[in-house]
């Protein structure tokens, strides 16, 4: 079976996992079982769950309404309602069934009601798998501005079941995979390889893939869990990314993008920068450029559009003194965290991107 | 001084705390620091505070409106927003001067703002001074439920000047000697004989004595940080009277009590309780009376007020499988916890206050 096994956040994939839940709860005796899931999972996901889910008490359905505008601390006011009239008290345990907006939601409504109770997450979408499986973040939106109220507390356990997968559609699963690309970046050229060459409209066997991207980003924030270095580097394109995906989330502005679909775009920027302040090297910019733009489609940004997003850096939560700053990469796997980027060659890395053949 | 040195949540009294506060700031050289007030607190307490703090940024001062009824996640939703707008990044400092109010939300606020930024508590009443000060419980209520959102986190460093005390209205200060009181009950005969005979209407020289509270509940927070056991003896009094406050909360039923006030009569209904149940001595049981009716003012409850109160401890947050459990004692200073107690015996010490002469 593959396994982290930790003091909390232990992590368990596909054969052998379901077992390890049902130990798990034997051995918690929660009061209540409750099960966070959003429309969608609800529809989807909860099946197989319950499938799979052996424990005296039969779990009580929570259902959120989905995606990134409902992660909010007015979603969360209505669990820890329903919560409480439901009668949950402390020793009662919160499964969260979903991709990152039910899994960093539901954690936050964990973390925080009657100061913290225990919470389990399984992802159900390929971006939730690789990325917010590990490492404790949870929290909501603050209008656009993305995660800025949260705690860090990992869950007790995490189970990764990839046939969820199969209930996911195609662009969800580009989303995950731009994640895995990143890890591919920060970490080493030969996962980089490996993601690159994964067949974009052919996810089979990619269960062995996932768990290396989990590995990579659990080695990361082991070694710094409340990202005082080395956990940046998570943030490689992120810093772009979040600042474009808050800028779409703006209503009446521009389509929404998915998170991936941003963070896609913040990568080919940022890489463009390293490309031009630490001489990460052209012919790998052209190559992570060409990857990505075949996963998505181009997205139009006028002078209008970028002014703002650039604006919305400033919210960035690894910011100091009203700076911000970037993690950028000298090469596949090896990263400068803390640069200054001056705007002016943002605005050429957008040029870089547009003008893209 | 009197300090009590800890890796988070040291705590200060008096001569020589500012001067630790103004270094503990130059060591931490934060980007902003922010000063957390309520209405009145801006009034009577921040210029002393302004007299004492020496730093190279000016705090900016962020004010809350006063009072239970606010201390509730949308004024954190209003402060977080305030925060994100001026430029708070994690690297920021959140002083938080006020009474429990301002303090437990204060707390909440910066410990999921970016996921967690550093505060500092400055407690200005007698109740936040010994209650509030150490333990690192935060948080806000939900509807009229006491402090179901929050989370447990101490602040860096937390500062008690008595000299904030002298703005304090009377009845302010008699909420926090009921929590004195309370420590006597349950720590030793030898402090509630000493806080029982403080003059009441003359706090001169009780420095001392909110130091000696201090260090009780130091002492209790440090053995059992996440109340699994010896913690739950702080909540003596409180299972009833966080319903008895909760109740009186609800708009339009009953005048609103104070917290201490609240306090007062479930310390008493739940000595009488100890009495029936653990034998508690009878004749202090009418001591304990008697002091605390000589501070506050009795309150009429009549048989709907008390059917609603008892309805309301299902919220407690020490409840167990939707069992009430209450913290009984079977002499002063000898706790018992996780006490189940019927229904009628509840009644029977309402009775037993109305009556009381």
């Amino acid at each position: 079976m593959k396994a982290i096994y930790k003091n909390r956040g232990s992590v368990f994939c596909n054969e052998g996992a379901w077992k390890i839940l049902n130990e798990q709860l034997k051995k918690l005796q929660p009061t209540k079982v409750f099960i966070l899931t959003d429309n969608n999972t609800h529809q989807y996901c909860l099946p197989l769950f319950l499938e799979k889910y052996v424990y005296r008490h039969t779990p009580e359905v929570l259902i959120m309404p989905e995606g990134e505008p409902n992660k909010n601390i007015h979603t969360c006011l209505d669990l820890w309602e329903e919560l409480s009239i439901k009668g949950a008290d402390r020793n009662c345990l919160i499964i969260n069934l979903g991709g990152g907006v039910v899994t960093d939601l539901g954690g936050f409504v964990a973390s925080t009601f009657k100061r913290g109770i225990e919470f389990i997450n399984i992802p159900t979408s390929l971006l939730a798998m690789v990325d917010a499986s590990v490492g404790g973040k949870n929290g909501v939106d603050l209008g656009v501005l993305k995660n800025q109220i949260g705690v860090i507390k990992n869950p007790i356990m995490v189970i990764i079941d990839t046939h969820f997968l199969t209930t996911l559609p195609e662009e969800q699963k580009f989303s995950g995979l731009v994640e895995m690309l990143k890890h591919g970046l920060i970490h080493s050229e030969k996962y980089w390889n490996k993601v690159k060459d994964l067949e974009v409209r052919n996810f089979d066997k990619i269960e062995d893939l996932i768990w290396e991207s989990v590995i990579i980003k659990n080695n990361i924030v082991t070694k710094d869990p409340l990202e005082v270095n080395l956990r940046k580097t998570l943030n490689y394109g992120h810093t772009l990314g979040h600042a474009i995906e808050s800028y779409c989330l703006q209503e009446n502005i521009m389509e929404p993008l998915l998170h991936g679909q941003a963070v896609a775009i913040g990568i080919i920027l940022t890489t463009f920068i390293s490309n031009d302040l630490l001489n990460f090297p052209s012919n790998k910019l052209k190559e992570i450029t060409n990857i990505i733009i075949q996963i998505f489609n181009k997205t139009d940004f006028n002078k209008e559009d970028i002014d703002a997003i650039i604006s919305l850096l400033k919210y960035d939560k690894k910011n100091r003194e009203g700076k911000v700053l970037f993690v950028l990469l000298k090469d596949i796997g090896d990263h400068k965290i803390d640069c200054e980027v001056p705007n002016e060659l943002i605005y050429k890395a957008f040029k870089y991107y547009e003008e893209f053949q």
